[in-house]
């Protein structure tokens, strides 16, 4: 395992049990979750918006169109806050206080790098779709020119990162131990579905 | 339906067909999830967590350490961005360009109002129990007096938000549609597993 250097801001605070700095475990984090919520300043005000993410190495990628303003704000510069954030469950306490959830959860921060090279670019997004249906990926048309050039690709370094996970079963105060109610974990997980055919792929068909 | 007035910032740029501004779609999203990314500047720098949420009327409201610095900084006056995003399903195209994702997501802008008065705290944390285990609400013990001090409860006003919203299937070029690779939609949802007992309640009972 190799682990981050650690910064005065991947330093946890609070909660520094739950802190783990080891990149294959901020990498395996990234790697589960879709959805990730980039955070920077817009102006003099708070931006936080959800995309689909990817990896390559130690770097995060996401992608959008290039008049989205907070793609604008973060090529122009703007220093990024991306967090990660799988949650695994409801803590069930015996008290109020102590219930919680069980999570990971991976914090970045970085400046974006703009990724304008259209092969570069082409590898980038081929690898997203790597990463979210690789069995179809060889049938699925790629990006034209016109598409790689109205599409966006930002690249974030992991290094300055963190990661904070909660795993098990609630901690009570001893003397609540005796109370009468139920305690443990309701597990969570995001679950795929039965897949829903696009309805002129079912036409096609007949 | 009431709808939030629309202002600059919840004015959607692009895709504004996806968005909608009627608080009850945006209430149902925020009672759905039980995740929120917080993000606000601390200094000059974003910084983006995940937290608990949990709703009263148009007030949205998170609880944590009234040590936490994002807290401090919320309490402190520096508005919050809050995200609230719940992926429904990964949209499956012809081209890699018309990949997207199914979801419905909320963005607040709001200042922070720090809730002090302890039997206005002790009930909204009695909320936040409800809407997550109202099946054991009577039986769990209620927070003491030291509990409610060390926990900080922000309440944040929903009325500067907006919803976006994706559902449905995949809209490729007309050309694409003769193209032979599966094309529909990967439904997603957050689903609960079977309770995993607290080994201590299960040795009680032995």
């Amino acid at each position: 395992m190799s682990e981050f250097p650690i910064t005065k801001r991947t330093t946890l605070k609070r909660g520094h049990k739950r802190a783990n700095h080891q990149s294959e475990v901020i990498h395996a984090i990234l790697d589960e979750a879709y959805l990730c919520h980039v955070g920077a300043k817009m102006g003099d005000r708070p931006m936080v918006q959800p995309t689909i993410h990817w990896r390559d190495g130690n770097k995060l990628y996401i992608h959008g169109s290039s008049k989205n303003g907070l793609f604008q704000t973060l090529i122009e510069g703007e220093e990024a806050c991306i967090n990660v954030t799988l949650l695994d469950g409801l803590v069930m306490a015996r008290s109020s206080f102590h219930h919680s959830a069980n999570y990971r959860s991976v914090i970045i921060f970085s400046k974006a790098q703009h990724i304008i090279e259209p092969e570069e670019k082409l590898r980038l997004l081929n690898l997203m779709i790597m990463k979210i249906t690789p069995e179809r990926y060889d049938d699925i048309r790629e990006p034209n020119d016109n598409e790689l050039k109205a599409t966006a690709v930002l690249e974030f370094d992991i290094t300055e990162s963190s990661a904070k996970i909660r795993t098990g079963p609630p901690v009570d105060d001893e003397e609540d131990y005796a109370l009468p109610v139920w305690a443990g974990v309701i597990p969570l997980s995001l679950q795929k579905g039965a897949p829903i055919n696009d309805p002129r792929w079912e036409n096609d068909l007949n």
